[in-house]
């Protein structure tokens, strides 16, 4: 039996598989009165106030956690929906994170608009498939508009240029993905394609093509804030992970734009050719945005591609007030942006746009029962094949929130941010590490007395108390984490402050709009009950003794 | 303005964004009159009610539609949400595919149970992001259970092995992810790094490991029914799409394994080393499966990865009567299952499972704010960065349907296709070509007398006949769509019957439980009315002419 320990389900509860019953679920949905029509209500009357109540707070360990999902049994006697249902709220529900929260500013993900759910309804009613127009029919010309509507915000390009190539079967301005990792592997694969020649590459082989044009490989440049996801791309486009060339930071968290260069000029010497160079527009960790009209200076004197991550910042060009910070983001060959990011869409959802309409023929393929040539299908130029018609999503929030609404989403998140690291700097217990030049940014429990010993001790002493720090507050987050009332993300970085070395820090994100000031003084406020716990006030004192 | 020829988005439908609405959106559902909450309702007390009013049947042609969807202007002013409702109802749902119809056999996807909308909900208000545990915590030993309960149904090891495997931070039994499109790129990215040595080619690249492992380059070999998605999978790999060795079928459409092998010494011969044998179980044309036992042998013979494409079939294994059609998948190094099939889940589900526990180590990735070393992050071996926890939709599928009621539904699917077979055997106008193994069969309007006359003439006037009939084939599949009432979809492959000749034909698919035999007659008789239409009759009469 499947389910361990868990009671709730007894085997009174289990069904008799039958054509009836099967029919059943096909056919008729549950009465209003039972558990899953009463949680659906439920949840479009009241979101938050479902996850509130169902959503225990305090961390179960995952240990036991595991032990209610831990049988491999696919039962041959089934349970009526209704046990189903209770055991989920029970066991997964209760167990999973409150997303939306306004305590919970350490996530990417934010609470929804609430059309968002309905129209989400929508599309898993319809069941369309993107891949070809046989099965999504308007659905086709909806997403195309979407990515229309988004590649008019990056390049903004006469309304003949989009007359032209919006609905053309044999183009494409982007493609639609399940996020910003396929959204960047996909660059990259068009911009590799494109460089050593569609028929090269796509025909004889990485390897065939590289001998070809006789070097010795394709490298990619990028901050070493780069996402993790372009690790997964070189990997995966076999350029190998180690052609992934990371370069320093300055103290701002841009990428040196002339170190960038110097590495490139080293490595063409060296025999390599230059794939691409990637700007990062609002990175994962500290928010920053790198100088991309510089990069895109170098991109052209390279003659390669010019990719931008702006999976998270990308929305901040709905801004009047802050899409200067994009400036040069419209000479990018390909952008990436996450619609489940800074558009509040649900989970799922990224685009890549392309510059050129044509840059996506690399990649094109086509059957016979499926994708033919001169379709309109979709399918024909994208990475995924089957996929859901989310794009309705961002069209929605397109036009329901707008620009302007989007807009002050922005501005708001920018703000509450410049306000939160206002109130650490004049914190005598914390210390603000990343400025927020968007709306992320980082600090971490360190008291004005050791932040003052720092300062003035030797290097030693220094990487020593830094050590110390970092395991005090590591455990603020994990302990701040398990209480499930605020929440924070942690992550580590070097730090030019601190002659580079890396360090544990909070990493804030300000995108939901219910949260409020008082939402921020709170997550200090728990932090500092921690920061006072027996171990760390140990740690303090220790501390304290070598800083005499 | 966006919305060109949309009367019923009047100027006084748009709404102000300020403070207060924004809050609104976020925070308060719509009250339960307006028009997102009546769909709602609908959907949920009557799906296929909702489906059958909304959409309508006649297709419009695909540029009136375009230009509803052609405005790539943002709007400042955005409209109120009724009144986007509204244009979405008349424009988009209305003009998009019923896919879940009993008369539309053509699709890959089914009416589904009712449950999984609700379910569905459920995940887009938990909105969790199955990347990392902080933002899954409970969702990620689920979304392992329901690997773990796949890799039973495939590989069924014992209790000792799941024990130790299933929820090892370092291991993956497979992985879950949008569709088996990514399955399949999954499946064959682990097998060439374990292939080559994980730090060959995810440090130097391809190219650098094909080097040093002294060979020409990576070949994969599978039938010629292989589904696009490994063409793309080779592509994207690097490997060259010119080294995806498609290998020909007998007549049932299997892969021949003797021409496989002498293909591969072949290859081996020229300085090649074989990357990966694919089997496939459930071909999207035919529905055919391969000898996997026989493939299994080969790759073993070869040292190389062996991986079955079962993203239709694999289900098929929930059935007594018929899981011996894929006898050998359990010798498997990796299978590709989609949950969007056969398991009734809607779109964006697919898996891929690995029978050896460390196999996804050569894919593995480690971050500093997520995917630890260490950790229980599912992102750490996923192709896929952030995405949402569809894996419950399986769940719910194997709790609720059970092993039974899968079963059932698998039967029935292939005695439905063994019925229609057989009335189109006996019909005098039809010819049946894809004979079912699976519930997928073939066949095409040709009347008894021009079958007659094929097998009676010289090469020539047959291949022009069948030219003749592929004409008139697209265009009764054509004509049939566009009155929406019944759908099939249509392909071309090569037939053994016809010495090789690619014919035009009517794929079928039988897996939405709603389709009954009366549904099966009546797609028959629309096929008839168009075959009756005068261009079809008027090419009869030439092909009568010439049959004298």
């Amino acid at each position: 039996m499947w389910l361990k320990d868990a009671p709730l389900i007894r085997e009174d509860e289990r069904a008799d598989v039958n054509q009836e019953s099967l029919d059943r679920i096909f056919t008729i949905p549950e009465s209003n009165g039972a558990t899953l029509a009463r949680i659906e209500k439920a949840i479009s009357s009241n979101l938050d106030g479902f996850l509130r109540e169902h959503i225990v707070a305090e961390e179960k360990p995952m240990p036991e956690i595991e032990e209610e999902f831990s049988s491999v049994e696919i039962t041959e006697k089934p349970f009526y929906v209704s046990a189903y249902t209770d055991f989920i709220l029970k066991h997964l529900v209760a167990q999973s994170v409150h997303t939306s929260s306004p305590g919970f500013i350490g996530h990417m993900s934010s609470a929804l608009p609430y059309f968002m759910l309905p129209m989400s309804k929508i599309i898993t009613a319809l069941n369309q498939n993107m891949v070809k127009v046989e099965t999504s029919k308007a659905f086709t010309p909806m997403e195309r508009q979407v990515l229309g509507m988004l590649h008019n915000l990056v390049y903004q390009r006469d309304d003949t240029f989009y007359k032209k190539w919006l609905h053309s079967p044999d183009h494409a301005l982007g493609a639609f993905c399940s996020g910003g990792t396929i959204a960047n592997i996909t660059a990259l694969w068009v911009a590799r394609n494109n460089i050593l020649g569609e028929r090269a590459i796509s025909r004889k082989g990485l390897h065939g093509a590289i001998q070809e044009a006789g070097i010795k490989g394709l490298v990619v440049l990028v901050s070493q804030r780069g996402h993790y996801s372009l690790l997964k791309a070189v990997d995966l486009l076999g350029l190998g992970r180690d052609n992934l060339i990371t370069i320093p930071t300055d103290k701002h968290h841009k990428v040196d734009v002339s170190v960038m260069h110097d590495r490139a000029m080293e490595l063409q010497d060296q025999g390599y050719k230059v794939l691409s160079v990637v700007g990062i527009a609002g990175a994962t960790e500290t928010g920053s945005v790198d100088p991309l009209k510089e990069i895109a200076s170098l991109g052209k004197q390279l003659g390669c591609h010019f990719h931008v991550d702006a999976a998270w910042g990308g929305p901040t060009l709905f801004s009047e007030k802050y899409k200067g910070l994009l400036e040069g983001i419209d000479h990018a060959d390909s952008v990436t942006i996450d619609a489940h990011k800074q558009f509040y869409v649900p989970m799922g959802a990224g685009m890549v746009l392309f510059k050129d309409p044509n840059a996506m023929r690399s990649v094109e393929l086509h059957a016979e029962y499926i994708i033919r040539r001169g379709s309109r299908d979709l399918g024909q130029q994208s990475l995924e094949g089957s996929r859901p018609g989310m794009a309705l999503l961002v069209h929605a929030g397109l036009n329901i929130i707008g620009q302007k609404g989007y807009e002050m989403l922005i501005d708001q998140g920018i703000e509450k941010a410049k306000y939160f690291a206002q109130i650490i700097e004049e914190h005598d217990d914390f210390e603000l590490l990343v400025r927020p030049e968007l709306n992320i940014l980082g600090y971490r429990f360190a008291p004005k007395w050791v932040r003052e010993c720092l300062q003035s001790t030797d290097n030693e002493t220094a990487n020593w108390i830094n050590e110390k720090l970092d395991f005090i507050n590591k455990n603020i987050q994990k302990a701040q984490r398990a209480e499930g009332k605020t929440f924070v993300s942690r992550t580590r970085i070097g730090f030019e402050k601190y002659n580079g070395s890396q360090l544990v820090y909070f990493r804030v994100i300000l995108a939901n709009p219910l949260t409020k000031q008082a939402d921020l003084h709170r997550v200090l406020r728990h932090q500092l009950k921690f920061a006072g716990h027996e171990i760390a006030r140990q740690i303090l004192s220790e501390i304290k003794n070598r800083c005499g």
